[in-house]
């Protein structure tokens, strides 16, 4: 059998940091120190595979674990020369769990273990002192009956209570040996009460129990929810790291302390942390006694110190990344008891990466494989005034804290409901969204929200999803408020109440809520010198493009500060929408149908637009709205085209469905019946029931498949007809100027090749006519979204009519999967990412095996047809960084994606190009 | 240039039948029997290719092409010793349309061409008496007119009528030359008033212009309307044929007369046909005399029947098909006039087809080509007991007569609206759903309808199409009626009203409409020797299996009488619904949720569903709903099972979204509003609201791309494991009646092998114990619809966990093309047809390259999985002939389709297999 031949425990110095699978990170990582000959307490790690098996075993240990650890129980005495259970030298051990991956405090660590009413005096004598040895003791007594035998911890802190009451003392570590004597005592009799068992007095029956409770709190409920938010597969099992106690508290040469090698929260090249002088950590913990700065080591003990500034200067060498050390002096010896890479700030880890490079430890590319893209946001977008901020605080305005979901701070007027915040927000209000939980219908609230706050969900809820793909701060999970719908208000467990109207500010990076409006700033791009240096090396290395999804000319310099070379997507939805266009576009719509209808009877009437008296009324009417439209769409594109200057922009005539420009058919039919229970006039009536009736002939039974993108442009060619216009008007103007656009016509949502030649031919004749008008010659590009399953799939046909590609993977995947985003998030999805149906949600990371291979298929036919044809993404998925390499590994030319996660996608874009070429020196190697 | 060499026209005796697209089909006919020798009047033909240069040329004839007419014409004068223009011996031809395909009186021709003032009397001298030749004069006037300079066919009408009456005489061939001549006079005078102009009375002007005027009559309203409904190219373009003019009038042994060679109504072989002695053909269109049946012609002029049959033998045998001759009889001179496959019946066809194998004149293969699948399906449906149909047209219960687009007839009570034929239906009336169009909508109405008249639309309508699919007889574009929603009735134009709840009856195979119940009745299928005879060829030499969809024993007997081989699919969706189980259904639905949340959070009690007392009291009522429902279905699945015996039947679980099995949504809060302002009872409205809520909560922005299919089966695991429960049972009950069924469970809407590895263990489980409980193993397979792209792109792993997969294309259609059918139809598809942007309804037919694309992935990578794969289609595709042969080349093992459609799936499937094999031979001898 294979188990027979398997290692199930390593000593410390067998093993090293490659070992992480196996040995667990902080098992690997002892054995790495000891390899390097640092002074790490002997001991030796039960693997990972050890408690898998156990777990297959139905709780039991795997055959021979026992005997192994006890021949490494023997290994140990004869290494320090003392005895497990002897009553005169004895040897104590700490039990430690250590995963694959860090998951701080989930699961469970035993210290002082070996210990018992005749061995505590041994070990007594051994420190030369009472009270220390007690006081392991009686700890030890309390985590074992805590943590193998689930006795509630508030019961021993209630003896702790009562006996310094007793005693007169306010501290723990204020009772003397007599008064530990009888903490432990009722410690004894209160475990026996709440258990009806005493805890072992034997220590190889201690061991045995506490080796099995570590692999138990593997699956604890807390470790599995803290798995669960952090994908980290439940199959791993955790190692035990049996080790030698060391203790830090025999006096003023002992004691103990954490150090980074360097600052954790920005980076700079100090050691920091804390020590405490003849102490342990957990004293630190519980808060009974303060740490001293690390620097007053140097002048109290300047050997340690400058032992330890050794130390961590081998291990940032070796590991060539900044180290958060665990370290005890016992009696003026220095023991180190973990290592590991530090958890930092995003500014530190740019920081530190750039300065790295700087000192020759690592390479630009090395640097660029350290900074997490994801974290990168935060440093690009809008913070609170620090001393706005500090004011707001020293004034109580704090409110609650939940999940940083959306990095960046916002603030404005509070709206408890979707509708009214976006309404809101329409007439100029900066508004933030407060809901329980967001759901697919409250999107328009979000589109319009500044930023957002939810009081349940977790980062990969649907606010935060949406959010961060769209570049809107948010802060999701904050349970501490109660959202009260009915009444417009919300309240917090401190008492505090903010009604619908009110304003306050939230901090996306931080999760903090704060009541009133705390002034924000976009961070000023050029102090960002590591960052932006860091950037550089990525647009140096990367190999794709980077554009922005963009609408506005604001939207456009922002995407131009933060590197992006064009705009990708410029949607022309919401330049139908705003209070002074919908009354216009609801005009147009109400006339299209006739207009249409009557110009297809009449095509000699199509080579002139203006609308003449014979013609219908309608026919006047909507072209009368059309060319409203038009010079509002010249100015609009006029705006984003100088902005851009030379830089390509990708413009996507009009997708949505008609209807989505007219109110909602529920409200209307509402609105009516109320009109008819009032005192409207015939009129009013009969005017609203003929909008209804176009309502209702709008509506759809899956709009989403529905009567929208390019098939509307066919249906009714004067939209699309107008927006081409528009576009070419003001390339003209623009090129008149002295500025050369490049603007780059797209069609949504084809499906058919012959879409495509349909509008290719009718749109390039509006261009033709416009730039002979104008007397001026425009470049542009004409081309498609593929965005349903037919287009990858034809897309060497589509290409003999496109001049570029552009994978709209949020469609595509919707159509791909069967699923409606809107739909599915709020019935099924969760569930099936809950229960591992799926592996991951397909509308945050592109689906290499569905959705990729419907991309990997339109590439390649469409480079077929047309090896010059300019290939990218938009959409969601193009700021996720798994996506982003996905798209580099493709050979697709860029991605588009927010502004705000344009810094992301440059950075991931990096790191999927060293990625290929590290494969592809692993593929030569081989 | 290419024109130089190209030769515009052709004598007779220069062509033969394969050059129909040149020369048009009757040209080409004509030039076959010419090198046959047969007695065809000299002619020649003037080519398509010059009909299509006229209209690229703008109305211009083709250089040259006037210099080869002139030239043919002199060849003709030499041929028959006459000359065009002579005013003694002069030549008269025809000039005829003719197109590759037959497009029966939808283009013009002009007769007695070549004739004037003083050519009429040579010709009198030639003929040997005045009145005929004046007759001929008064002839071409009319039809010149009305053809070349476009006067009214009433203007000579009414001159006829009106010199009829001044002679006293009441037929045109009763006038005598004088009179004749006073037509002409008048004839002319109408021209001049209605043109200014004058008919030329130079022959070969008249030559030139009639020509130009056959090229025109391609492009007229009606033939393009006729191309546009039979789906003819616009760009084909017609032949002229100019020929010799004889004449049948021109005595006792004269006469004209049309030939079959066998009876185009039901097959049989005999000659068949009329014979109109002394007279021309126009007289029998203008039913002015009545021929005799051809077999007088034996007793009158036994020689020339002979000769003609004789021919009709020649014809037939050469042509290996039945043929309809048209003849004249010029002075005891025999002359064929045209010769084509003769139109015929199904039936005829059915017969002829078997009757020539017999006869050895073709094979079983060709036989099985010669028959169009489409229309055998008229043989296999109900139709009008004949008696009862006599009697309700002498009782002039007739109404009107439409298209007939699906074929059968059908009886029952005429509902105006869908919903209300749906609850009549559900209620045990028979229901004819009368419409002016139907739409998506109305989908429920026309499923529960025995059939579906509508007042508007063509045989690519709405309801045409779904009909056909369904099998439901219909008639559409029935436009003598007016429908009137509103008065819930409808009227013809002949004065009829019926009204919504009277009964009426319609022929979907002959587009008649009868006012009250006229019995029909299945064909006897033991009668259709030739067509039982014709698809066991059939079933001999295709290789697709055939199965069809079915829901009930009575569809499952129709099936197999249909010789389908199995069942392709039985949806359950209808077992949850009738009068009696839908409040179960919705008790189910109501506590469904609740139900669900509480057995996640208490996993120990799934082990045991009977309710007991401690469970929340909706988690009682939805097993016991459940339960309920768990009965009913295995009585449904049982009485399928047994009809079926051995055979195959694919078994879908539920796949409809819940909120099908409830009331709509718009619906509810109109009877929640008005119940506010009624007085209901504070309860009624709570439990009204309450059921509100349920339905909003299922309400969905896209339904189809929704919370259904398997998302239900795994979201709400009870059902699927109560369906699973149901067909096992089921299956072991009739195990242990001696019957061996073979279920094969389907579950639809994957797109991901995770929904199936979960499904699988979870319904194998439930199988595994009603086996046990039962004491049977029962044989059974499990699979999959494939019906979004993604199920198809990753189909190698779907493949892992499925035994067979079953291509769902209407839905596979829907998410490829990202078309939601219900939107689709009525907003943009028929726009796209109409425009021919998609060149055929992808619903109707398969999309060869996108859908079909991925049916080729998924059919190739599912079987690299498992070699033994069972991979189908279902769904209307299924019936569809084109589709059909799709699937026989992809390698598909077979296709499902209505019962009604089985026949046509075997012909088609195996016309697809002698397709291939064609090809084979083609690239063999290559």
């Amino acid at each position: 059998m294979v188990q027979q031949t398997r290692k199930l425990v390593y000593r410390f110095d067998e093993g090293d940091a490659n070992m992480r699978n196996l040995l667990g990170g902080k098992g690997a990582n002892l054995a790495e120190m000891s390899q390097l000959g640092l002074p790490v307490p002997p001991g030796f790690t039960i693997t990972t595979e050890a408690c898998i098996d156990y777990y297959e075993r139905d709780h039991q240990l795997p055959e021979r674990l026992w005997d192994k650890v006890q021949e490494h129980m023997q290994l140990l005495e004869r290494s320090i020369g003392r005895e497990f259970g002897s009553t005169t030298s004895p040897l104590l051990v700490s039990v430690r769990s250590g995963a694959r991956v860090s998951m701080p405090g989930m699961m469970d660590t035993i210290l002082n273990l070996g210990i018992n009413d005749q061995i505590v005096r041994g070990l007594a004598g051994l420190m030369g002192d009472d009270r220390p040895a007690y006081d392991a003791h009686r700890r030890f007594l309390q985590i074992y009956a805590n943590v193998v035998m689930g006795v509630e911890s508030s019961t021993f802190e209630e003896i702790l209570a009562h006996r310094k009451a007793d005693a007169g003392v306010q501290l723990d570590h204020e009772l003397n040996p007599e008064q530990l004597v009888g903490v432990i005592g009722d410690f004894k009799e209160a475990i026996r009460n709440a258990t009806g068992k005493d805890i072992p007095e034997d220590p190889w029956q201690q061991l045995l129990e506490a080796i099995q409770a570590v692999f138990r709190s593997w699956n604890s409920p807390r470790a599995i929810a803290y798995r669960d938010h952090y994908s980290i597969p439940h199959h791993w099992g955790t190692a035990v790291n049996v080790m030698v106690m060391v203790f830090g508290n025999l006096g003023d040469d002992s004691g103990t302390g954490v150090l980074f090698t360097r600052n954790p929260l920005n980076g700079q090249r100090d050691l920091y942390g804390e020590y405490l002088s003849n102490g342990q950590g957990e004293d630190v913990v519980a808060g009974v006694r303060t740490p001293d700065p690390i620097s007053k080591l140097s002048q109290r003990h300047p050997h340690i110190h400058g032992r330890l500034s050794e130390m961590a200067h081998q291990l940032e060498s070796h590991y060539k990344d900044v180290q958060d050390m665990e370290f005890t002096v016992e009696g003026g010896r220095l023991y180190l008891l973990q290592t590991r890479n530090a958890q930092r700030t995003v500014q530190a880890a740019v920081r530190v990466a750039v300065d790295m490079v700087e000192e020759g430890l690592i390479t630009p590319e090395d640097a660029l494989r350290r900074v997490n893209p994801e974290e990168l946001s935060q440093l690009f977008v809008p913070q609170f005034d620090a001393q706005a901020r500090e004011k707001a605080v020293s004034e109580k305005a704090f409110l609650a804290r939940g999940f940083g979901a959306s990095p960046g701070a916002a603030t404005g007027t509070a709206f408890l409901d979707a509708t009214r915040a976006a309404d809101a927000a329409k007439r100029g209000t900066p508004v933030i969204l407060v809901r329980p939980e967001t759901k697919p219908d409250d999107i328009h609230g979000i589109l319009e929200s500044k930023g957002v706050l939810t009081s349940r969900g977790g980062v990969t809820s649907h606010a935060a999803v949406v959010t961060r793909g769209l570049g809107v701060p948010c802060v999701v999970g904050c349970e501490e408020l109660q959202v009260d719908i009915q009444a417009r208000l919300f309240t917090t467990t401190a008492g505090h109440t903010i009604r619908e109207g009110e304003d306050i500010s939230v901090d996306g990076t931080t999760g903090e809520v704060f009541a009133g409006s705390i002034p924000t700033s976009q961070p000023d791009l050029e102090e960002l010198h590591e960052a932006q240096l860091l950037l550089s090396w990525a647009d140096k290395t990367r190999r794709l493009g980077v554009m922005a999804n963009a609408d506005t000319p604001t939207d456009a310099q922002r995407a131009i500060s933060m590197g992006a070379e064009g705009i990708g997507l410029c949607r022309t939805e919401h330049m139908f929408l705003g209070p002074e266009r919908v009354p216009v576009v609801q005009k147009m719509l109400i006339n299209a149908q006739e207009a249409e209808r009557w110009e297809q009877e009449h095509p000699e009437a199509s080579s002139d637009r203006s609308p003449v008296p014979e013609l219908p009324v309608a026919v006047g009417e909507f072209h009368k709205a059309l060319d409203h439209l038009k010079q509002l769409q010249i100015d609009d594109f006029t705006g984003i085209l100088r902005v851009m200057g030379e830089r390509p922009v990708i413009i996507r005539l009009l997708d949505a469905p008609l209807h989505e420009f007219l109110p909602r058919y529920e409200q209307l039919v509402r609105e009516l019946v109320e009109m008819e229970a009032g005192e409207a006039s015939h009129e009013e009536l009969r005017s609203r029931e003929e909008f209804l009736q176009l309502v209702e002939s709008l509506r759809e039974a899956n709009p989403m498949l529905g009567h929208r993108g390019c098939r509307l442009g066919l249906t009714f060619p004067a939209i699309y007809e107008m927006q081409t216009e528009a576009i070419i008007t003001a390339s003209a103007r623009l090129i008149q100027e002295g500025i050369a656009p490049h603007p780059e016509i797209m069609i949504p949502l084809t499906s058919h090749v012959n879409e495509m030649h349909r509008l290719k031919k009718g749109l390039s004749a509006v261009a033709e006519r416009v730039q002979q008008d104008m007397g001026t010659k425009v470049k542009y590009l004409f081309g498609t979204m593929i965005e349903v399953p037919r287009a990858a799939l034809t897309a060497g046909e589509i290409a003999e009519a496109s001049d570029f590609f552009s994978f709209g993977t949020n469609d595509l995947t919707q159509t791909t999967y069967g699923f409606s985003r809107d739909d599915a998030e709020g019935k099924f999805l969760n569930h099936y990412i809950d229960k591992e149906i799926l592996p991951y949600n397909p509308f945050v990371t592109i689906d290499p095996d569905g959705v990729g291979a419907l991309v990997r298929i339109g590439v390649e036919q469409g480079r077929r047809t047309r090896s010059d044809l300019e290939v990218g993404i938009c959409g969601e998925h193009g700021g996720d960084p798994a996506s982003v390499a996905f798209c580099h590994r493709e050979g697709l030319d860029y991605v588009s994606c927010s502004p705000f996660r344009v810094p992301v996608a440059r950075l991931a874009a990096a790191q999927a190009a060293l990625e290929s070429s590290d494969q592809e020196d692993a593929s030569r190697t081989v």
